[in-house]
Order: C-alpha cells, then structure tokens, then sequence
C-alpha cells in the first residue's frame, strides 16, 4: 500500500491557508497513488496555538474548518484517500492527544486522551489493513500508545507531530522510530512539520519504517515535500467487534482501543508508475543549524508580512553572521544596515562593514552617533558602564526609529554568549523584533562564519562576510581599546562552561567535577543567575538548542539561591548559605 | 488543641533565611501554646521556584536545609511542637503534591502524588487526635484528597498554600474552606504565603474553619502573622493497620492513605492564658487591590536588593499613581523622580509634577529632552509615529542611564490599557526593571488615585497626588495638543471591553452579545492581537487580576487568526477567513 507523509508549513491561525495546503497536498498524495496521506499534528491550527487553545471562537472555528475541508475533499474528487490531519476540539476527536510533552505547558490545555483509535482502510486488491493514529509525545513515552497499537494488531501506525529542531535530534528521532515500530510490531509513519513559529523552528525529517525497523523513506530538512512508500502490509484480521477494548498499556495507565471503518472508497488514480521520491540526504551538522536559522527568520518576517528588516552592522562578527543569516532568507534586497560609529569605533569596524554590505548587495546608511552621544552628556554625567550603555541605547533607538519610519522589522545580532552574561545592554544591543542568533554560542557564531565562506567558495561565489571580521579579538568597542577579554573569560572556555550550566543544568560541584576552573565556575554562575532580568525583556529567536532562553529554561530573577562557591581552595561553603 | 498558622513571607532560593524563619515561627507558635503550627506550601524554598525545580543541587541543598531544620527545632527545645511545612523533594515526600494547578506550569516539574499522610498527634489531656494534609491546589479539585481525609476519619486537614492574589480570591477563598471543611468532615486548617516574588503577590489571609465550616480564625492580608485558634477535635480511632490504605478519590483516582505516628512528645509550654489574636478585618477592594501592589514593590526591591527606585513623573495619572506606590512601599526618601519635559510638554505637566514631589518629598531632577532630540532629528529624518516613538526613547534612555550610574531599580508607569492595545512605546514608555502598575486598567488607575487622596484625607496628611493630574484628560503629549481620545476610545467604554476580552477570553460575538459595540469590537480585538510582541517584551510587574499579560496570558506573536469581523452590518465574515 502507497502512504504519503505532507511535511509542510502550516501557519498559526491560518484555518484557511492551512486548509489549503490540506487539499492540494492530499491532491498530490492521490495524484503519486497514495491511499493514505498524514499531515503534521495540529495541521489545521498551526501548532502551538498557546492560549488560543482557551478561545471558545477559535475552537469553534477549527472544527469548522475542518469539516468544511473534508466537504472540500470529497466535492474534488479525493474522497478516495484517506486522510489524517490534526486539529483542535474540546473533546477528544479523530486523533486525540494521549502524551503530553512536559516542555510544551500543553497541559494548559490539553487533556491527557486515553483513546488509541484504529481504522481500518482498503490497501488494495479487495485487502485490508488496520491503521493505528498516536501524536507526536506518545513516541516518547514507553507503553502507552505503541503497546496498545501492538495490542490491536495493527499493521500500521501512523503519528502526526509538531517537533521542533534542536541539534542532534535527528539521531535520536530515527532510532525512536525504529524502536517503537519494532515494539508496535508494525510499520511506522512519522509527519512532522515544517517551517518557524516564533521561537520554534520544525525541520521536517518525516521518517517511515517498516515493522522491522528498517528505513523506507525520509523527507528533507527544513523543506516542504510529499514522502511516499509503498508498504507491505499485514492484511487486517482482528475482529472488529468489540469497538472499543481496554488495554493495559504498560506504564500505569489503560488504553481503550477505538476501532472505526473507512468506507471502502474508489481506488485512487495513479499517476502512471512515477517512482517515489523516497529518500533526501542529511544534512550535515553545521549546514543543519545555519538551515534552522534561516528558516526562522524567513519564517518570522514572511508570517508577520515584513516587507525588509533592519540591522546595526559594527563590523564584528555577530552582525556580519547576522546580516547574512538574513541576506540569505530574505533576499539581500530586504536587508537594511545601519553603521553607527562612535568615537571608540575603530576604523576597521567600519571598513568590515562597508567590506560586508559591498559584498553581499545591502541596503546600508551610516549615522555617527557622536552628536546624538555629545547632546546627551550635556545634560547627564555619566561614567563607566553608564556612558558605555549609553552608546548601544543610542543605536538601538535609531534602529527603532529607522523601523518605525520604514517599516522594517529589527533584527538583534546579540549571541548566546553574551544573553547568558549578561555581557549585552538592555534596549541597546537587544532592541529589536528577532533575534537570529540569540541561541548561538559565540565560538558556534564563528564555526558557522567559517563555514557560510566555505560554502560560498565551494559555489564558486564571494565569501560573503569578510576574513577580518571572523579573525580580530571580538570588541564591544564602547570605550578606548575594550577588547572583550576584559570582561569576560576565553569564548572557547566560557561557552564549555555555559553549555554545563545551561544546558544540562549541572551545580557548581558537578560543574568543577566536570573539569572546569573552579573559580571561573563561581565567577561565570553568578554572571548568569544574576542577568536573568535582561533576558526575561528579551526578543524572540530561533531555537537550536534544548536551551533557548526563554521558554525552555525559566528561572525566577528574585532568587537568593546561589550555587555554593567552589573556589576557597576547596572548601565547599555550607549549601544555603547565601552570599551578599 | 490549639493550633498556628504562620502567615509569612519566605524568599526564593534563601534556604538559610527561610529555615529561621521557620524555626522563629514555630518559636512563637510554641510560646502560644500551640500543638501543631502549619507553614505555607514550599516554606523552605520560596515559592514558585521554576526551573531551580530541576537543579540537582538546589533540591539536594532543600533536602539537607530540611534536615538541618528539624535539627535545629529539636536542638532548640521545640522538639514537642507538630510543624508541617512544604519543601522540594525528588520524590513525594511528608507534603507531597497531589494536585497541580494548570496556570503555574506545575507539571513542568512535578509528578502528581497519590497519597495523603494522615499522622496520629496528642491532642492534650491523653487524647489523639488524626491530622491529614493536602496542598493548595488540592483543595480547588472536587473530591481528591479532600475525599479521602474524609475516608480516613481525619479531624483536622491542614492545607500550606501559595495562594497568588486577585481581586475576589478572598471571598472565593473562604467559601471554598468552608465546603470542604463541610465534605471531609473535619476541622480545616489553610495556611498562605505572604508577600512579593517577581509577578506574584501571595497575600496571606489564612484561614480556619471547624467541621461545620465556622469561621474560627483568619489572618489579615499582606501581612505577616501567627494566626491561631482552639479546635475541638474528635479523639482520633480509625485503626493504624493497615498502615496504607486505598481509597476512591471519587474524582476517578485512587488515593493512598499513608498513616503516620508522631512521638508523643513533651507538652508545649503555654505562655499563660494569652487570648489567641484570631481573626483580622477583610480589607475593602480598593485598600485590598492598593496593598497588593503595594507589597509586589516592596519586595522587589527589597529581595532584590535596590536601595532606591526611579521613574519618569510625567504629571499625568499614571506616573503620578506609580510615585505614591513607590514612596508607600519604600519610603519617599528612597523614590527618585526625573521630569523630563519636551517641547510638546504642557506647563501643567511639569507644574503637577513639582506639586506631586512637593507634596510627597521625593528626590527630583529636571532634565528637559529638546537638544537630545533635536541631535536625533539631525540625524535622522523622522515623521509622524516615529517622532513621538522618539522621544518617549530618550525618556527611557535617560531613566536607564540615571539608573546605572546611580544604581536605582527603574519603574515603568505604564498600565494595563496600554499595555493591551499597544499605546506604548517599546523602550521609550515600557523601559524599565519593574512595572507596578502592568496589570492596572485605566480607569482603575484613577480609582486608586482618588482612594489614595481621599485615604490621605481621612488621616488628616495631605492628599500626595495633585487633582489635576486626577482630573485632566489624559495625554501622552508627544505632539501638538495630542489626546489619549485621538487614538483611543473613552477609557471607561475601552476598559469594560479589555476586560470582556482579555480577562474572559470573549471572542467577537460574545463580545457584541455581551454588548459592545461592534465597530469598536473589530478595533480594539485587533489593536490587542497586534500588539502582542510589545507584551513579550515588556517588564515584570504585581499580578491582580487573573490574566496578567505574560504569565497568565500566552498568545503566539506570530498568528494569522483574526476574531470575525463583526461589524459589517451584522453580517458575519466566514470563520477562518483571514483579514489582510
């Protein structure tokens, strides 16, 4: 039996563009011979909705939606092929929710489901088989769902997901897939997404398998595509009666298996005997991220109708990899740089810039802020970090004012590195809508650099940022000769320790266990429990980690908690003893 | 028996600072002659602790705190008093959770318990008495623990709490003790957390009810206290064996009954006869709501360790309700205001100014913004919207700049009204580390300002706020004779219509059946939508109602639904249909 996987881009809210892209995919899936074709979770809605779970009109308007689609299918002559897509109800439907992810405040909304619905659909030659629907979570979770498919004999189970990219996940969410279809005993079809939604980013990587495990086709990453594959399926046989059966699932709970018929439907047209695109390549690990960042910026803008964006260039290296992160989603055409130089400025941070936008075709201005720095001095004396501040306010208040005038959106070039510090100024250097690299350590902001000239030379083109940008000591430059060294340790050990801490959330004695500079542990841990204020005013940017701050890791900024100190020679300080 | 409730205010992450204030409490407690002293839910290490719930070491460091405690105690002769008191633990627990509220992303960090400790205690005079404890949220489900404290012949159920502030919880709050005193079958006993942590304001007002559901005791609001009262209980006599029993929650779970024996200890000292203090007047909504946000500053700043605050005086209402709460919750002397009049500033705006820092003896400085903006505007060419966007920046700015060099916390002035439609600049009026007044409507504004005054009044002190800054029609003054009316609708028609929407999730035709008017629905619906990234980007402030915008209220920026058009003669636009 031919199934097809439509990995595509739904957009939140977007009941009927969404609706769209369900009936002319379906419409390809019939067109390539498929009797089955899944979409992703929460196809109809665009997922995740957030409270708009909570919307009694919204609601409303998605079981609409989704009973107006299907008239539509049949009224165009697919009623033939069988169709499983996502959407929102207030009781459980079609494909109700059973796990629910604990990263995804989904239990805002949802209700755990404790139904495993199985179909059983014509596969052809007066044949049938059983199909089995789980969502996205239930994979994750051992028993539950996958037991109860195996429980039901079906042949097929097939899980639409909403799963956003981190790095490495692609690993993990193939050997998943194979476990689980091992322990359903069946085949397993795995519909993800496509595209950014605000912060998340879904790659795609559909997957199906069959019941031993083995890979029969896989879709891209980051791009729309019609997954296809022709299955061997076990014909149907367990007794359709009872309808529904209570299942221990294995981990605690029971499972009622729900079994419903399809009508048997005319055979869908193929398309003469087109081979099925089965299998794309993937991508490899630094092509894979900068993908993630391009596709949550494109996204971003093209979902909230930008026309361009806007951005300061310093000449450093986290506005060049900005600026071509967005060059390279938006057309250079799109992008606007603002150069702001101000007495500390060197002048190779103006020249890399100027290199920058010669190279990649922007749109660029230059407005000295010395003027703008001197009129304010007059009327405030100010020192030290108060006059550096003030400086990074000043451009990002002409960033705004540019935007508001224009109507670009802002983009702000802040990394990792520097939001986990606490090294960046609030409405200065993090004024903005998005920020493409705000998931980004800084040495990963180099490694992509590196590798964006390296890609550009293999295609023979112009590496599109240039060298000195990638190789001078990175400098905020906002007093005479700042280098960032002097605030901070060296970004290749500070980012080790970051990853430790943020990441993976290990203390500070696991953190010196681990191998890192015990001082350093105690001087770098209170630089980032103590900046949780700035980035909790933060703007939204992809995410490519299972960090991205913000909504994977929330900490209370008033907190006395701190990490007990390591470094007095190695006597730990009496945990809870706070220090001033 | 008599029995305490310590009403107090423990900090985040202070496990030190909270363990003496457990041990200072039940010393007090002791001192009254109290059995059994109940503290708030999560005592030990604030409440709500976040993701420090996924720190290995900070729940090690709650678990040896904890310890630590009870050594203490005992060291310190309290040995003989029944404390119970809510901490973190990997696994249930003596407190274990059993409910969890869906608004405070518990099941981020929490499995829910199944077992409700019921513990044997003397009750004086060779009686005993059985004590069950649920927690907080526990008490909000319908059957549950409450259920099974009944199951259990308990005499008294003892709730700790981190019960969150909002107008009308009081109310709620006694009613919802008073059925389930009735439902168990037992005396109950409801201690609450006191005090600010970031957004949340937990405001005391502990209860105690007998089994019948009078009103024995209740502790005042905002306040610390040791709330006591005399019990009569039944003399304990359900069997101690089997020491865990099964019991129907009658909510579809099955509860455990774990049955605990406390030693049978010294009898406590009783300080004579004292009268206990039981129960404390109800604030009247307006002192209530005053208080509320009142404390939020207060603790911000006091927990967070800034010796002053700082914010723009604009002479309108807002900035002027700001500076009474600040001074009120830290002193006038402490209260640093900055006017900051522009070439659009009326001379009332700067003269109500003057007589509001009069009247109140607040720190003040003058710092007019024309020759910053004029450096700006040669720089830059800007119109219209961007202008007024302009000047509101440098306000921001200038407050920023103070505040680093002189080391104040800022405080926005800006309401929830703005808030709501977007009447607010992002970094200009929105600058700031705390915003006292986030979750405050207009016309509630203008409520508590004219409370204030007349509060003043009746203690014979001068009204702090000038009437003017009451009276006059309000204006952001950032061009020529500009109006708030210009741009929106009367404040009371636009409140009554935020609060249908943002507080009652009414979609359009709610809306227009709950009798707005139709065009103004359309306006205002899309007015809020549009302005959610100026939300997520916005400062913490006191919550007061049930949906303070950023943690009760979570709408993606990026979303294409629209509420359908109501307006256009009564005919409705298809659901779904997406407006350009």
């Amino acid at each position: 039996m031919r199934i097809a996987l439509a990995q595509v881009n739904a957009t939140v809210g977007d009941l009927a563009g969404n609706s769209d892209l369900i009936i002319e995919w379906t419409r390809r899936a019939a067109d390539q011979g498929a009797r089955l074709v899944v979409f992703p979770e929460m196809m109809l809605t665009g997922y995740p909705v957030e409270d708009l779970a909570l919307r009694a009109s919204f609601v409303a308007a998605s079981t609409a939606a989704l009973q107006a689609a299907a008239e539509r299918l049949a009224a165009e002559g697919l009623g033939g092929i069988a169709v499983v897509t996502g959407y929102l109800d207030h009781k459980p439907g079609l494909a109700p929710r059973v796990g629910l992810p604990a990263g995804f405040d989904e239990y805002r909304y949802f209700v755990p489901g404790d139904t495993l619905p199985v179909f059983r659909m014509p596969s052809g030659g007066g044949q049938a088989v059983d199909v089995a629907i789980a969502i996205c979570e239930d994979l994750w979770q051992d028993g539950g769902p996958v037991t109860a498919a195996c429980a039901a004999g079906a042949g097929l189970l097939v899980v639409p997901n909403a799963s956003p990219y981190q790095r490495g996940k692609d690993d993990t969410r193939l050997e998943l897939c194979q476990r689980r279809a091992r322990e359903a005993g069946a085949a397993l079809a795995y519909a993800n997404m496509v595209g950014g939604q605000d912060e998340l980013v879904f790659d795609g990587d559909s997957i199906i398998v069959d019941a031993s495990g083995r890979l029969l086709a896989r879709g891209p990453q980051f791009e729309d595509a019609l997954v296809v594959a022709d299955l061997d399926l076990p014909a149907a046989s367990a007794p359709q009666s009872p309808a529904e059966t209570p299942v221990d699932a294995r981990d605690g709970s029971v499972i009622t298996i729900r079994r419903l018929e399809l009508a048997d439907a005319a055979r869908p047209a193929a398309v003469g005997a087109a081979e099925a695109r089965a299998t794309w390549p993937r991508l490899p690990d630094l092509d894979e991220v900068y993908a993630a960042l391009v596709t949550g910026v494109r996204d971003y803008v093209r979902k909230n109708r930008f026309g361009s964006v806007i951005l300061a260039l310093s000449g450093g290296i986290d506005s060049a990899l900005t600026a071509t992160i967005a060059a390279d989603a938006v057309g250079p055409d799109r992008v606007h740089v603002v150069l702001m130089p101000s007495r500390y400025s060197s002048d190779h941070s103006v020249t890399d810039a100027e290199d920058l936008v010669k190279r990649q075709g922007l749109h660029s201005r230059t407005v000295p802020i010395r003027s703008v720095v001197d009129a304010f001095e007059a009327e405030l004396d100010l020192t030290g970090l108060a006059a550096e501040n003030l400086q990074a306010r000043i451009r990002g208040m002409i960033l705004m004012s540019l935007s508001n005038e224009e109507h670009h959106l802002v983009l702000t070039t802040g990394n990792k590195s520097e939001l986990a510090t606490g090294y960046s100024t609030l409405y200065g250097d993090s004024a903005g809508g998005f920020a493409p690299i705000k998931d980004v350590f800084k040495t990963l902001v180099w490694e992509l650099a590196r590798w964006r000239n390296r890609q550009a030379e293999s295609r023979g083109e112009t590496p599109p940022i240039p060298e000195n940008s990638i190789t001078k000591p990175p400098s905020a430059e906002l007093a005479p000769g700042q280098m960032d060294s002097d605030s901070l340790p060296d970004y290749p050990v500070l980012d080790a320790l970051l990853d430790d801490y943020v990441e993976h959330d290990l203390g500070a004695a696991e953190l010196v266990a681990a191998g890192h500079d015990p001082a350093l542990v105690d001087r770098v841990v209170a630089m980032v429990d103590r900046a949780e204020y700035k980035r909790r005013q933060y703007p939204p940017g992809p995410k490519i980690t299972s960090k991205n701050f913000g909504r994977d890791r929330r900490l209370p900024i008033t907190s006395r908690w701190r990490e007990p100190a390591r470094s007095a020679g190695g006597a730990q300080v009496p945990s809870g003893t706070q220090l001033a």
